[in-house]
């Protein structure tokens, strides 16, 4: 498995294109060993990647880089682009320092834009077309996108921009039946209606070796005199209408893992003065029986055994995804209101299970955040308790909806949100640092963190009893070791749970940080200071009564979050102080405000700013 | 004019049922004399409610209130709606205290659902008809939503998950060819196809008459029997397949302004056991020619002189719109990467000027927030200058994208946000008061607001110069006259601009606040003290210099900003002051954090948080 002959001889962008055409399926297989060696020991997406390996060829062999521009949507599924742009540094694969999962320009020019959320890549595609025609450049420009991320609402508002351009532009359709989970919506029934139509690919495969033949620009003429033979196949076959409605031509469907079928496609398509779609099919996990099988488990995964696909770690039992899972199906016997709602992640928001027991009251949208929140408030109105569960970094695609259509008029919707704080290795686009800044100032909306899985499972039981908007969010990383040990207080709205009291200093933690705060105490102590320990609970409100009792009696006060400090946690407690007029010590500890690429969350964590040797600093450079 | 005879008739919910039907056509011209002559006086939405008589008063007819779940999208268009459920009291429309704008389930249980941004209404409806086949009840569930309103991404996202459902929901789409201003994009051109197909319309017209025939369910079996006929004069007319690929039921195009038309398509609508689209056509401004003939002026207007549809009040030349538009004239003539961009607001944000000048250079996507941002990234990363307005609650659609795709890839897009702080008539849903909040804590994003409209010529310039993206907020009402006369020093990035030094009372005021920091000066001196007035111009990053300077010379330190507290101006300041250790009073005046209803802008700043007297009172209490 470690050898690679073909490979080896691609070593910078480009060079795919001197291979003997002969020697591609061998390239094929070796890139799908390589990715699929890396992936075991660092862990990522597998599955994407493995189903787009020969359609990435084909657009190496098509495309000239860096003049091109080839965007793909989430951006997940560029493994094959990195290596064939020479990038095969994989054993740094998502390392601090390392190669990153996601394109990134400052890796390669190549890499046209940063993606890592869904339905982005039209948009962007758009705006590199434009910006070509404005400066009268000739380049390609190409978007990937999958059918699942085809119906996130920014996708269909650029389809709806873009059916008017004049100019060429090529998206791909990746058609692998499946988002991250099920695909789900009219789009996914249209596609499938599409997929069956054998007869139509014969004929369609047939129209795109005639148009191959013509060079760029005549094709066009020849598809407006086929356009009588296209118009009754189209009444026949029930093709790419939907497409052809907005304004696209649309090609397919193809066979995505046949690289002259691709090429050839892309060809065509090229020719034409507008828009075309090319839907390509492909299968997820393609080449490594594990992922084919079950291509949701090796869609993001953690390293795992090469032979037989098994997981080296298992994700822990004291994770708050599998608390609030199970809490959900226990709320869901007790209380026929109770539904759930998730946006494409029914498995990585433990909501599975909560679906299979109650198939009626389980909704996925599919990738819809927009439409999930708004669909809740309705249902809560309607007097529902829907939970919705959507990562913390996707659910910013909602926030417009959690204002008006939640908050504003007050429905009892819960958010659970995970993969809060730094979820590591996936980068900037998904480390969920910012949901205290973007949620805490909405009126209305009660925002909570629990320290452990237990305070998980009593908070969003209170909530359910709260009748109004709560949102509740904790990370990925599972509870540390000695926050799962602590006890946990029934839940008084609006007030922190104080873990130890003391004189010296007081610590507020919000949620899964209450570890650093029992370890700063630990320090504190040692030196023989005395330390309040408050798990602050409420991120909105804030307890100001804890806060006032802690600044009157403390010399410092130190605040704890996983956050950026901007709109935190902290500058609220900071506010009360100040407009207190108490006289007190204050250290603010939270993320800095930027972006955090990816890596260990442990080596994250210190590097920008929750570091305890580095608050505790701060703390005794105050207390003296 | 006053003179309302049938109307009279009209007192609560269903009366309309038991007017005999040969005076339906007088009853819809004193409704719209009635709304005609209201807005005359308190301003309001104009054109979109005459369009919407007789579909209003049809849907009156069909539906059993408050049972019947009715559901306007955007929701400006629902004053029939009011009339025809009792509230007449539109001498008090828009006042504070009076009549909502919008759709107020605290006014009336027949309003389903309170909106006020566009394209919610699908997503809203789907969550009803999932509620009622919950609870096994039978009621109806109508969506009034118009064509420019369907191309925003979340009515995408919930078309293509209601296809799906297997019970009724009936969808109006009320195509008056335009949105706010001119309708954009695919599915316009495809509405305007299916709008010019006559034999088309007649053809449906005797299907329907057939169905209507035929008592609800059966109607369903017999559309099975029909579908080859269906499907073959599909072919023909090129009909709603668009909305039928999505697993929708297509009907129309029907007359809008035909009450028994509607009625009759709502009755055959209502037998399927599916969602059905209803294509109604309508005009704008029906019946008061001044709006027929400029609907987007009478979109929402100020007061205005009945016979001649002048407006009594001219928009003042101070204003922060006139100011922004002039500075793109002259940005775009000596800078050819400049860019405009807006989503269907081309008149409100003031862009159109810049779109008449330069057409290549402007671009209306419609209402789509979420791709005008992306887009407007990727046109910023091939070189250019992209500036995109859009209101301030209208960007909160566009959180997501700020962050990721123009922040994160650091890409040079200048954000001009109008109708920042309170707007005052329109209500809750149109507040410009969280932007501070959701905009200061993205990483690498400037965040300024300028004192006057000299200032904000000087900050659009500074923001082409500053190679990163910038946000400017400003607001609706126009300069303050204290204001207009301050001189403007160059811009200095990060940096407040102190307007006036003194020794006891520090007052940073953000943007237009700077009026109110004014009146605090004023008052403080007449009492003795000395101010240093400082206009904070960088809202992210604060000027923590001068923060810290005022802080140490200053008794007190007072921050001004109309947005709400949690994570506004004043809170960075109270951390940069408490981390700093300085011992100064603080007072950090904004707006209370809760909704803020409709109302004259001066009245709601009293009673929200930013009353002179209140501050000037806090000051006291700490310097005695």
């Amino acid at each position: 498995m470690t050898d690679y002959p073909v490979l080896d001889k691609i070593n910078k962008p480009n060079d795919i294109k001197i291979l003997p055409e002969s020697e591609l399926p061998e390239l094929a297989r070796e890139i799908r060993a390589f990715i699929t060696e890396a992936v075991s020991r660092n862990g990522g997406h597998l599955s994407s990647n493995l189903g787009v390996v020969e359609l990435t060829m084909a657009l190496h062999l098509f495309l000239d880089f860096p003049e091109d521009k080839l965007i793909f949507d989430v951006g997940h599924q560029t493994y094959v682009h990195k290596i064939l742009t020479g990038r095969k540094n994989f054993e740094t694969l998502r390392q601090k320092g390392g190669l990153s999962g996601f394109p990134k320009g400052s890796e390669s020019d190549c890499d046209a834009f940063d993606t890592g959320h869904s339905s982005t890549a039209l948009s962007i595609a758009a705006g590199f077309v434009t910006a070509r025609e404005l400066k009268g450049e000739k380049n390609k420009i190409v978007a990937v996108v999958g059918d699942g991320a085809l119906g996130g609402g920014m996708a269909l508002e650029a389809m709806n921009n873009i059916g008017k351009f004049k100019s060429n532009m090529i998206i791909i359709l990746n058609d692998n039946e499946m988002s991250i989970d099920r695909n789900v919506g009219g789009m996914a029934n249209y596609l499938g209606k599409i997929r069956t139509r054998k007869t139509y690919v014969n004929f369609k495969a047939g129209l795109e070796n005639m148009l191959d033949e013509i060079p760029g620009g005549k094709g066009e003429r020849i598809v407006g005199r086929l356009k009588h033979i296209k118009d009754s196949f189209k009444t026949f076959f029930v093709s790419g209408m939907f497409f052809e409605d907005l304004g696209l031509t649309y090609i397919g469907p193809i066979n995505g893992h046949d690289v002259d079928q691709v090429l050839t496609a892309l060809k065509s398509a090229s020719g034409l003065n507008k828009p075309v779609i090319i839907h390509a099919v492909t299968q997820k996990g393609r080449g490594y029986l594990p992922a084919e099988k079950r291509p949701g488990k090796f869609h993001g995964i953690g390293p795992f055994d090469l032979k037989t696909g098994k997981l080296l770690k298992k994700p822990g039992t004291g994770s708050f995804t599998s608390a609030f899972s199970e809490t959900m199906l226990e709320l869901g016997e007790k209380d026929e209101r109770i539904l759930g709602i998730t946006a494409a992640m029914e498995f990585g928001t433990g909501l599975r299970e909560f679906g299979e027991r109650f198939p009626d009251r389980f909704f996925d949208v599919g990738i819809a955040e927009q439409h999930a929140v708004t669909f809740a408030a309705a249902l809560a109105k309607a007097g529902f308790r829907p939970v919705v569960a959507i990562y913390s970094t996707f659910l910013q695609r909602s926030y417009d909806q959690i204002v008006h259509d939640v908050c504003l008029t007050k429905q009892p919707v819960i958010f659970m949100i995970d993969r809060s704080g730094i979820t590591g290795e996936d980068g900037e686009t998904h480390q969920g640092i910012f949901d205290l800044s973007y949620l805490s100032h909405i009126p209305g909306l009660t925002v909570m963190a629990p320290k452990n899985c237990a305070e998980l499972k009593k908070m969003l039981k209170a909530a359910v009893e709260m009748n109004a908007p709560v949102a509740i969010r904790y990370p990925k990383c599972g509870e540390a070791e000695c926050a799962g040990e602590l006890p946990v207080e029934d839940i008084v709205y609006g007030k922190a749970e104080r873990l130890s009291e003391g004189s010296d200093v007081a610590v507020f933690t919000v949620g899964h940080s209450v570890d650093i705060g029992i370890g700063l105490k630990e320090r504190l102590e040692s030196d023989g200071f005395t330390v309040s320990l408050y798990n602050a609970r409420f991120v909105s409100p804030v307890d100001r009564e804890a806060v006032t009792e802690a600044a009157k009696k403390h010399k410092v006060v130190v605040t704890v979050e996983e956050n950026v400090k901007r709109g935190g946690f902290g500058e609220e407690v900071a506010e009360v102080i100040l407009e207190g007029g108490f006289e007190t010590g204050f250290v603010n500890a939270s993320l800095n405000d930027s972006f955090i690429e990816h890596g260990k969350r442990s080596e994250l964590l210190k590097t920008y700013g929750l570091d305890t040797e580095e608050i505790y600093g701060k703390i005794r450079r105050i207390i003296g």
